[in-house]
């Protein structure tokens, strides 16, 4: 790579500079991007209001000199920005987490822990559409973020990692006028009382009431998360499948057991296990003895069902097409037998070309990497794969929720 | 293998019978098994209580032959049971499935799916003393199961997944006797209305109300759960960890932003991020500018740190030495950095040998093999490693809270 003493000395138009550099040297290095008419910075350095008095002055100084040109900034305290798209990431870390695949979730952040150093994207086989750490957002913040991704093609679903707003009326403002077009998740830290004091030293900000931000959400119809693992696991429901058109849920499950928890968790989302046509009930109990309720417990059947493919897309397509069903849990096995994840896929094939009612799938069985494969290759045909039941369940019961609120905003 | 037309034809001694054949065969082969004088009779068969009323009389006689003899059964509609210390798994699936580590947890299930075909035990390198899935249970239940685990020396903790209860006073009663010698986590479904009636069809039995369940884990000290997957990794916490004194949390954590998520985290158990001894702060802050705070983020020492291991290793013996300090959460980064496993490697051997204190960590990072590499390796020294960050935290808040419910047993 070739290196300039100065910026400046660069010929060539630039559109985006990445400032890593010790912070004393940040205001000296902004003024030369100035000059340069450089118009977006990404402020990576550390050391500013998140440490101290003299780092919150060096910040009101970058920011000061960015206002009087026009330039706008990213951090400062941020790994920045990725476009899977472009092959953009200004994360600085070692380029072999360079490998994020286009898609349609984007995740933005008060932290770097979303971005690519830190989420095994690429073994996931995740589809991002943009990332962003806004660090301790001096200038850009999530809701111009917020703005930015409403009209953003690529993005199908925004959700974003707070721990603070910078604005919360503002905030509040744009997500109503976003949220009737795209999906928004919120998973919001600070809190308690302590975890906002922890969040003050970490970004340098003011954390907000709880009650207030939780308040706030259900005006403007932000989706509120509630663990980490859920900003990677929720989107994947609203960027490959379609929303579902009630609350209505019909389970297959190859264990009785795992249908039972995820009865009961359906329940949290106002999702409810309805009862099946007669003649749907008539059609399962053909297919196979006792099979004719809303939880399809397939166990039995597979004990001595010859040709499996048939017979689970058989269920799967009688479910389905019932009109009391709006959407459906599949609980898979993956296991090291000759064939069955080839089956699966298969059934998914089939279900792709016929329906338009979301499915959230669980696969669970003895070994890892089996697991792993069979969810890529679903994943790759449209349906999304998670990793626990109880974040199934959720998925369809927030998308059931966030379709409420959609055609709410279009009546 | 050698097949004979009886059971009665076989000339030695019979320790256990596993019954695998059509419901209507199974009670003629009891009756045979009951001659040949066999007292352990485990019944995988299915299609009893949980299927009709065929089924349930089917059970009434098989138990009734049982009786008779003082002939005890698992079962039916069960996978059985798994000893990995001698070898045994008598679930009927692949052989290749048969391997489990022997280990300090022992797992009872009202259902297969806890058992060798459904949960990676080898994979994660699971440590199992017994699994036990009483399915029916239409004689051994998990009041036996409890009463034999508190005295099985190989067991440490025990852990239940339960959808019904065949006699709630009686569970009640022995777990008074059993928890306060090792914890009983339960994580028990049939919690809603429509779980309860899907659980009757799974296994033909009643669920109990949900409100009552809860009053009675309070006055027993049973740590109930509430996700499936809870079931797997919390027990990890007790059966290689020691208990922490009190609920004094510290923090180390290379990302602050899952700083601030776990101290809102810590609150939901009691758990409390405490002010360090002067002294510590002083030591921490000569280590590194800045970090003499219960919640360590070491990040920004991570960029100009030479020797990790030693620096790292400093500031963990240094907050673990501290007396405000009960128990210690340690979020690391795992990426594809030379040595940098091996680092973290060192750095757990050293606090093996020096700290009695409980340490939950959880890692993150770009790569999936990596993670799960090192997860094994720091599980192997005797550390728990869990795959979030709120349940690393969850882990440390249930652990303290049996060790109040402990010392109140002891006093």
């Amino acid at each position: 790579m070739r290196v300039y003493p100065s910026i400046k000395d660069i010929q060539e138009k630039i559109d985006l500079a990445l400032i890593i550099i010790n912070r004393q040297a940040v205001p000296n290095v902004m003024r030369e991007c100035a000059e340069k008419g450089i118009k977006a910075v990404i402020v990576v350095a550390d050391g500013f209001a998140e440490r101290d008095e003299e780092g919150a002055k060096l910040q009101n100084e970058i920011l000061e000199i960015a206002r009087k040109v026009g330039m706008r900034i990213i951090g400062p305290n941020t790994v920045g920005v990725a476009n899977p798209e472009k092959g953009l990431i200004t994360s600085p870390y070692e380029a072999d987490y360079d490998r994020i695949n286009p898609g349609g979730i984007a995740i933005c952040s008060q932290t770097g822990i979303t971005h690519s150093q830190a989420f095994p994207f690429s073994d996931l086989n995740y589809g991002v559409s943009k990332i962003c750490d806004f660090g301790n957002k001096c200038d850009l913040d999530e809701s111009d973020m917020l703005e930015y991704l409403k009209d953003d093609p690529s993005t199908k679903v925004i959700t974003m990692y707070l721990e603070s707003m910078r604005d919360g009326r503002k905030f509040l403002e744009i997500s109503k006028r976003v949220t009737p077009e795209k999906p928004v998740l919120v998973l919001k830290s600070g809190r308690t009382k302590e975890g906002a004091r922890v969040s003050a030293s970490h970004t340098g900000s003011l954390a907000m009431d709880d009650q207030v931000f939780d308040a706030a959400c259900k005006q403007a119809g932000i989706l509120r998360l509630e663990r980490f693992s859920e900003l990677f696991e929720l989107p994947k429901m609203f960027a490959l499948q379609p929303l579902p058109k009630g609350n209505r849920l019909g389970i297959t499950t190859i264990t009785g057991g795992a249908g039972v928890l995820a009865t009961d968790e359906a329940a949290k989302f106002g999702l409810s296990i309805p009862t099946l046509s007669p003649e749907t009930v008539e059609k399962l109990n053909s297919i196979f003895p006792n099979l004719g309720k809303p939880i399809m417990d397939i166990g039995p059947a597979m004990a001595v069902i010859s040709d499996f493919v048939t017979f689970l897309s058989e269920v799967m397509e009688t479910i389905l097409s019932d009109h009391h069903i709006d959407c459906l849990l599949n609980i898979i096995w993956a296991g090291p037998v000759e064939g069955w994840g080839e089956s699966h896929v298969k059934v998914y094939k089939e279900l792709l070309r016929n329906f338009q009612k979301p499915i959230a799938t669980w696969i669970y069985g003895p070994r890892v990497p089996i697991i792993h494969d069979l969810t890529h290759r679903i994943e790759d045909l449209g349906f999304p794969v998670f990793v626990e039941v109880e974040m199934a369940v959720k998925a369809l019961g927030i998308a059931y929720q966030y379709a409420i609120w959609k055609k709410k905003g279009e009546t």
